[in-house]
């Protein structure tokens, strides 16, 4: 029999879908069970403001398609993912290979980070943090995300900290997480990084956001600034026999667009 | 010599005028030089889920604009504002009188409020707080508009801790602020209120939002939720010889309508 959980050893092949973003460019191996990347690690990638050169690190970085995304969308950077789960990080290690993006993939939690990172500063940091609070999940897809990213140990502050940690003055981090954490992480960012940039996305026009993309600069004072929500899906409600999104998302996940944050 | 500037008697009459709101079913005599009500407070007055025989606090009330429009559009509530400087507060009664809405005013501090406030609560608190953290203010306007809401002493930090300390289990706050605050409010919400909405309020559709209403209930614990954002003007730029308000914001400012932040 076939697992088809993560292990420590890593996935059976049997186990592993390989799917494409960004309209087929990126390429990624994952787990058919258990967390699985959908739009969020897409839209994660359009909102960093990287550009050719610079280094980039993923906190929780899974199979890597935030940041294999970001590498095919900006040629030349220097990327680098933290990856609690052993078997997540050997399957990132693949799919920057299949990718043809040279990428670190470093083991190890969030919470208690490898010394080969201690050192180290990048020009920026990405990050889709689990999506609950220690020891308050209920779904199982979100315990094997949760699992996949660290949770256990290293909550939401401990990503964003080791986050402005790992900057250099000025560097950006940037965060997708579900609206109802905006207030922690705008507290954990107080004091400590400015010029932060919240966008709102939206499932569809008018519709409180589910998600919010929170971009801020390590080290800086320039005052927040919220911006328009990005609508998800177009018209009012889901097409279920057709793909419905946004022309500004489609841009997005098909096309590989950069998300426009200002700044 | 008129003085046209807020003394501890009061204001001349030469420096008042008389101000309609809501179509004109709100009178505030206000002076003619500093702190003026203009949109702020109707916006806030139009988010407070008040009913009548529900009793209301305004923190920091000024000549009381957000005060009456409430009283105006939710008859049969229990009005009360304090106000740390008399010229206002001595406004505010006078106000009172003008739109035949009783109401308590009382001279004090927020952040040092009357004994005669300390026992008592509110099933509302809503406040308009001032606009700049002690000390860094430049405008004269932002400086007479922060000395009538008792900056100096009273921060953010203060309005929203005496809000929630007046408030019953279950009552609501709302502010009205620049957005660039959002942080801070829901840093001083965090642990002590719940069911928190953010409305943001755009100048126009597709801008960055330049005010939020931020609407809490004591002690709850359901997640936060992002509105989407109420542009305040119509069209894409401003019509210099005609009131451009969109649609939503007309119904607030010249109909009296409430703003449904939902829950």
């Amino acid at each position: 029999m076939t697992s088809s959980f993560p292990t420590e050893a890593g996935f059976a092949e049997a186990a592993l879908t390989e799917d494409g973003f960004l309209g087929g460019r990126v390429r990624l191996l994952q787990p058919r069970h258990g967390y699985r990347a959908a739009t969020d690690p897409v839209f994660l990638a359009a909102a960093v403001p990287a550009r050719a050169g610079e280094s980039v690190l993923d906190l929780g970085c899974g199979a890597g398609a935030a940041l294999f995304c970001l590498g095919v969308r900006v040629p030349g950077l220097r990327l680098a993912g933290l990856e609690q789960q052993p078997g997540y990080a050997a399957l990132a290690r693949r799919n920057a290979v299949l990718n043809g993006l040279p990428a670190e993939i470093l083991a190890g939690d969030v919470a208690a980070p490898p010394a080969a990172l201690r050192a180290r500063s990048f020009d920026h940091v990405l990050s889709n943090p689990p999506f609950f609070a220690a020891g308050s999940g209920t779904a199982a897809a979100d315990a094997g995300r949760a699992r996949a990213h660290g949770e256990g140990p290293a909550g939401l502050d401990a990503f964003i900290d080791l986050g402005l940690r790992r900057l250099r003055p000025g560097g950006s981090l940037t965060l997708i997480h579900r609206t109802e954490r905006l207030g922690d992480i705008l507290a954990a960012l107080a004091g400590r990084a400015g010029d932060i940039r919240v966008l709102p996305l939206a499932p569809r026009a008018g519709r409180p956001a589910g998600r919010v993309i929170v971009r801020a600069r390590k080290g800086r004072a320039t005052p927040l600034t919220l911006l328009p929500p990005l609508p998800v899906h177009a018209g009012a409600r889901h097409a279920a026999d057709a793909p419905d999104y946004s022309d500004a998302a489609a841009a997005v996940l098909a096309r590989g667009a950069a998300l426009a944050l200002g700044g």
